[in-house]
Formats: structure tokens, C-alpha cells, sequence
């Protein structure tokens, strides 16, 4: 058996300490340190480990990196880690087709990635499986495919209450088109999925329309969102709201053959979304240095 | 865009017509010939071009292979067209794992393939994708996995000829018996596809139990095979008969977290498996000079 892959997680918010719980499970992983700018953790350990603030120059073979959803917001940060010798994978949602939004800097990081012999990759449940990697794997048994439609049900009250906040749940309907207005009620990532599809099936993805809605509870209240982003023939629905019925993720590909996939209950992303970022490490390690996509590595499965 | 990939259709029988078909629909693939050595293809044309009995000397990229079941037995055909510098996605159901029952061959073809600067692929809906690489794929969010069973269940009612009578529809109990003894009705690939599944997810898989038994129909007689393959904490059960109710390809992972996957109506595998013959190609040649298996590929999805 190999080394053991040494792990640095930088963020340490809910999904960041639960990919670092992940990597403590796994023989083939070894966790060195933990990093947190947010002066909440100076001088306090998790997972038995003291809080750095900023990246520490420990030996190590890679970083989980759970900070922030905008690209060009953690550039520094990635770019840090990569100068240090150091592959990535971020749950960053703009990273997870990082050409989409932000060609350039993709193109700068993808370069510093190759110079420094290292590899970057953004993903997560949502984006990252459920409404774009999946879906792209299955089109794997089509002669042809007329169109996609992916649609993700998820009851925000079994979910953790920053979700639920982050739906709008328990708002009224002028305080939720506020934030909706902002951006700040928005699931980030939804054209970043349609994109990444729409580019494995070699579609074009400069077109992607957006909408977002409140779902109403009975008192008139906000329950949550149901969202939609959609070009190309390509349609991913996203509906999160407290109390929704049968929480599920289904894929329709028309074209032939016709497909009809359902995941029963849902992908559970606090559970998923730590899962798959220290899943991936392997594969991007495995991989050719360069800033990947989930398109580009080899097949996403558990690590040991 | 690049130029269009050169692929040679060698075996001409239902999945490989169908699969020379598919490669004409591809702008990003060129036909440029067609072999087969039974004496019943001398002098015809199949996709517009001339039948050659032997592997022509002309210019192409990659060969879609369709012969043969048996590894050991279309080594020798693998080994020419290895050695002619072409690629090969082949339907050999033993090639999906080919270390399982041949390492040395495997390891032999490796090398060839290395000499060569070439790929060798062995891939398909069953073994290949539903009972394979579709659950190791779903693994990717797991933090832990206890168990893995899947079930496909086939209408063959639905299904070319040549599969009804290879799962024994029509005959008596005796005949089928008979037939199962000397191995003809055994659906070949699915402890391939276990061996595949558990070394995915870095478990042993020296340890497979098989087992195989008449579906009977109403009078008596055979409507087809269940058979089932075990070992390691995964199962993977195949249900083909004449009047099958509820089609589908059923995945139910035991972990953290629960994951039950259906693909309703299951993977029609008359369309979808010379669909993924084709559709691997790109990936292949853009991968590494080897032996590949669907988890070394770049993510696995439709050509253009």
C-alpha cells in the first residue's frame, strides 16, 4: 500500500469540519493540519489539531479547501496553496466549471497549476454530482440526447439551519425578494452545472437562462426556493423548501434511449458533500497536473 | 475541431452493426472500415463499405471490437490490431476486468499496449456500465460503504432473439439444466462486473460466489435465468426472462449514507450498448498509452 495522502482542510465551517472527520476515517489519508482565518478558532484545536490562520508550511499532499462560493474571491487563497506545491480540491461552487464565469483566471490558474506540477478541482453534491456529473455519466449509454431535465427535491427542514436560512425559510415575501434581489438567497452553482453539461456534451452554454422563486407555506410565509436554470435543451430544477414531499433527484434524458433515473430521498449533501471532497483527492492526485473538472478525472469513487 | 477519429468496425453481428451505425451519426467519427471473418459477410457491403475477412492495412485511429466473450479467446485478434498502433474499445464481456481471470494475459496486453502507444478498453451496458461503473460512480458521495446490491431486471420478451434464446426462454427444465451445465445460457460478465465493483472500492475479490437458476413460466417451461453473483458485502443479481414485470436496474448502496438508485424501466441494452462502444472512444485515446477499465478513463459520457 502507498503512503497515506497527507491532508491540510483550510475552512472549517460546517462542510470543512465534516470533510476533515472524513479524512480521519480513511487508512489512505492522513490529516496534518487545519487552517481557519475566522479569529472564532485562534487557540482552539479540531480534530485534535491547533487551528492555523493561515496556510502553515507543513509537509503535506494536498488541501481541502471549503471557504467560499465566488471564484474570484478565493484566487489568492488557491493560488497560495498551488504555489506551495500543493493540489486542491475546493467546494468553491464556481470552481466546479471555472471557464464559465471567469475564462481568464481559470486560464492563470490552470498555468500555475501546471508550473508548480499540481492539480485543482472544484466540487460537492450540488454542484458537483447529483445535477451535472451524474446526469453526464448516464448520457455514456446514448446514440443521441434531444434533451436533459434534472430535477432536485430537497426538504430544507431535514436539513442544517444555515441551509434553511439560506432558502429563506420563515421570511415573508417582501423580506425574501430582497434577498433574492442581493443574490444572497440564490443557490450559487445551478448555471455552473447546466454549463458544465451543456460543455460534455460538446453544447454551447453562452445562453443560460435563471429564474428563482419563493415556495409559500400555508400561512403565506416563505418556505423556501424553487429555482431553474436552463438553455440548450438542457433544464436543471432546483426545489429546497421546508416540508417539500417526496425529496428525490431525477434525471429525464430524452434522446435514445429514453432514461428515467431517480435517486430515492435524495442525495443527502451534509452527509455527500464532505464524502465526495475527500473522495476526489486520490483521483486529482492520480491526474496530470492542471486545473480538472469532474469531466476530466478519472471515475469519481470512495477513496480507502 | 480536431479531426474526425478513424474507426474500424471488426465484428459484424448485431451489436456491431449497430455500433458501426452509430459511429456514422458522429461528426466527430469517420468509418473507414468494416471486418468480419465469417464466410456469410464475403463480398458484401455493410455501412457502405466493403466486408474485409482480416484486419485492413489502412488509415484509422481505433478499432470497436464485437467477436467474442472469452479474453484468452480474441487475445490473438486484440494482439494485431494492438500491434497495428490502433486502439481498441472491445465488447469482450471479459475484458471489462480483464485481471480478474487473465493477469497474466493482462498484464501481457499491458505491455503491448505500452510498446504501442495505444489503449485497449473493454466496456458495455452488462458488464460495462449498469452493474458496474453506474455503482461505483454513486460511491463518489459515500463516506462509508457497507454494502452494495443491485439488481437488473430484463423483460427478454423486448430483447433481440439471439438474447431470448440465451436466457433459455421456451425450453424445459431439463434442456435448460443441460445448458446451464456446459455453461451456454450463463449470462457472461457478472462476477466481472463484481470483480470490477470491488476493486473500485479497493476490496478483494478472489472470493466470488455464483449461482444460476430457471425462471419458469406458467407451464412449465423456461421464461429465463436468474443468477446472481456474491462475495465481499456486494451482490449483484440479474433477472432476464420473457414477461419480466418492472424492468429496471435497481442500486441500493448500504452506507453512510443510504443511497437507492432506479433507473426505471431499466438500460435498454439492444440501444445503449453500441452506443457506449462508440461513445468511449474519444475518452480513450485521450487517456494514456494501456489497459484501461472504465475507472482509469476520464469521466465516461456521450461522443459528438
Amino acid at each position: 500500500m502507498s503512503d497515506p495522502i497527507r491532508v491540510i482542510q483550510y475552512g472549517l465551517g460546517a462542510i470543512g469540519q465534516a470533510a476533515a472527520q472524513v479524512v480521519l476515517t480513511k487508512p489512505g489519508m492522513q490529516l496534518v493540519a487545519v487552517v481557519d482565518s475566522n479569529p472564532v478558532f485562534a487557540g482552539r484545536e479540531i480534530c485534535g489539531l491547533p487551528v492555523h490562520e493561515s496556510l502553515p508550511d507543513v509537509a503535506a499532499d494536498a488541501v481541502i479547501h471549503c471557504t467560499g462560493s465566488s471564484f474570484a474571491g478565493i484566487y489568492d487563497q488557491l493560488a497560495e496553496i498551488v504555489g506551495a506545491g500543493l493540489s486542491c480540491v475546493t467546494s468553491c461552487e464556481e470552481m466546479l466549471f471555472p471557464r464559465y464565469r471567469n475564462p481568464d483566471l481559470a486560464e492563470e490558474l490552470n498555468n500555475l497549476c501546471i508550473s508548480n506540477s499540481v492539480g485543482v478541482l472544484g466540487t460537492g453534491v450540488n454542484p458537483g454530482f447529483v445535477m451535472d456529473t451524474l446526469p453526464v455519466l448516464l448520457t455514456a449509454v446514448s446514440q443521441s440526447v434531444r434533451s436533459i431535465r434534472v430535477l432536485r427535491v430537497v426538504d430544507a427542514g431535514t436539513r442544517r439551519p444555515a441551509l434553511q436560512r439560506k432558502v429563506g425559510a420563515g421570511l415573508t415575501r417582501e423580506e425574501f425578494q430582497k434577498l433574492a434581489d442581493d443574490g444572497s438567497i440564490r443557490h450559487v452553482g445551478l448555471p455552473d452545472s447546466l454549463a458544465f453539461l451543456a460543455a460534455a456534451l460538446g453544447r454551447p452554454y453562452d445562453n443560460i437562462q435563471e429564474s428563482l422563486e419563493p415556495v409559500l407555506r400555508g400561512d403565506g410565509r416563505v418556505a423556501g426556493v424553487k429555482q431553474v436554470a436552463s438553455g440548450n435543451g438542457l433544464t436543471l430544477e432546483l426545489q429546497m423548501f421546508v416540508g417539500a414531499p417526496n425529496p428525490r433527484d431525477e434525471i429525464h434524458i430524452e434522446g435514445n434511449p429514453d432514461l428515467h433515473v431517480v435517486v430515492q430521498g435524495g442525495t443527502p449533501g451534509d452527509v455527500a458533500t464532505p464524502a465526495i471532497l475527500a473522495n476526489m483527492l486520490p483521483r486529482l492526485l492520480e491526474a496530470g497536473p492542471g486545473l480538472h473538472t469532474m469531466a476530466t478525472l478519472p471515475l469519481p469513487r470512495m477513496a480507502s
